[in-house]
């Protein structure tokens, strides 16, 4: 195993990932470097490359067999055990993130529901009973989360992140439109709709 | 106005105008290069050089006017115009998105929302109505929606992008977990909950 993978690899492997997943569901046992490159945008030069560096998997003009392709890749990327996943702000986005597919199918399993509106707290949320967010570093010393999911806006990121730190958790993914300042030893991913959304905006006004 | 502006750069005048929106809300009056740099996690030569590439405004010592400074990136992102919009996969992730606080407030207006579950079609999503998705191109050609939101699995993704762009729709944000394919003329951009998440689960497996 590489020591430094470059998180555009991380991306791909985890496109590989669903494109063999798919490929399995629909009962095919090889796939070749040419196919998976076509569905993911990519070389097969890139493809054979991505997946070598985990060392060989497939024989040359057979493919890669996909029942071992996808337990590979699922190792490699961690999602062959469970991780512990709280959700820091108890709305539409963290709903629309728990009900995705892939969530409790790739091992990201619930284990506590957070807000600060005490409107809310104590409610249930998807099954879910909505906690005090101010109880988080108690919980999380009792139930060893692995990452937070940040789904507030952004004038209390900064400070819900801090406390989401400070409570252990190494992982968190950020749906506040506004970066985070963390340690080098957590891990901060972000989904901003309204970047990509200007994005747009931006190429629309501008595009000739 | 420079020809041609990076992603990169787009992506930093978004995060730009959060920060000087709130800072107009919170009632100041000017904003250091400074200021802007450390909540954007970068330098303020950066800062100075991307709002300079659009005229100078600011005077050295004094900070950025910030009503000027919100108009002006409201203007190169393409936000003081309104952008119609129609969502495909009338779920909860649509749903998380039309109800963003700066989905309205940027301008982004929903013209039309659409599925091709036939259980769905004819109901009522966040008070409008869920359409045919075979009726598309009959209803663009007359209403003219910019943007496209995919919120589908990935499966019919690519299907329901050419249908996009024979509609003659010229935006995609995409949710579907996988690459899109399609002309020069339209621009994509992809939030993936699941890469972003998968990154985070191999970072957490592989840090020591």
């Amino acid at each position: 195993m590489p020591k430094h993978i470059a998180d555009s690899t991380v991306r791909r492997l985890s496109l590989y990932l669903r494109f063999v997943e798919e490929a399995l569901g629909r009962g095919l046992r090889t796939i070749s470097s040419d196919t998976l490159a076509a569905l993911g945008g990519t070389t097969s030069a890139q493809v054979r490359k991505d997946l070598s560096s985990f060392g060989s998997f497939g024989k040359r003009g057979l493919g890669y067999p996909i029942p071992d392709l996808v337990e590979r890749l699922r190792d490699i990327l961690g999602l062959e055990r469970e991780w512990r996943v709280v959700i820091i702000g108890a709305g539409r986005i963290g709903s629309a993130l728990a009900h995705y597919p892939g969530f409790s199918q790739h091992g990201f399993r619930i284990v506590g529901v957070y807000d600060n509106d005490a409107e809310k707290i104590g409610r249930s949320w998807d099954g879910h009973p909505i906690r005090d967010v101010a109880h988080l570093g108690r919980d999380a010393s009792r139930e060893k989360p692995d990452i937070a999911v940040l789904a507030i806006p952004a004038d209390t990121a900064q400070a819900t992140a801090d406390h989401v730190v400070r409570a252990g958790i190494r992982a968190i993914l950020n749906f506040a439109p506004t970066p985070l300042r963390v340690p080098d030893s957590v891990t901060v991913k972000t989904v901003n709709m309204a970047l990509e959304l200007e994005g747009l905006s931006y190429a629309l006004a501008h595009k000739r």
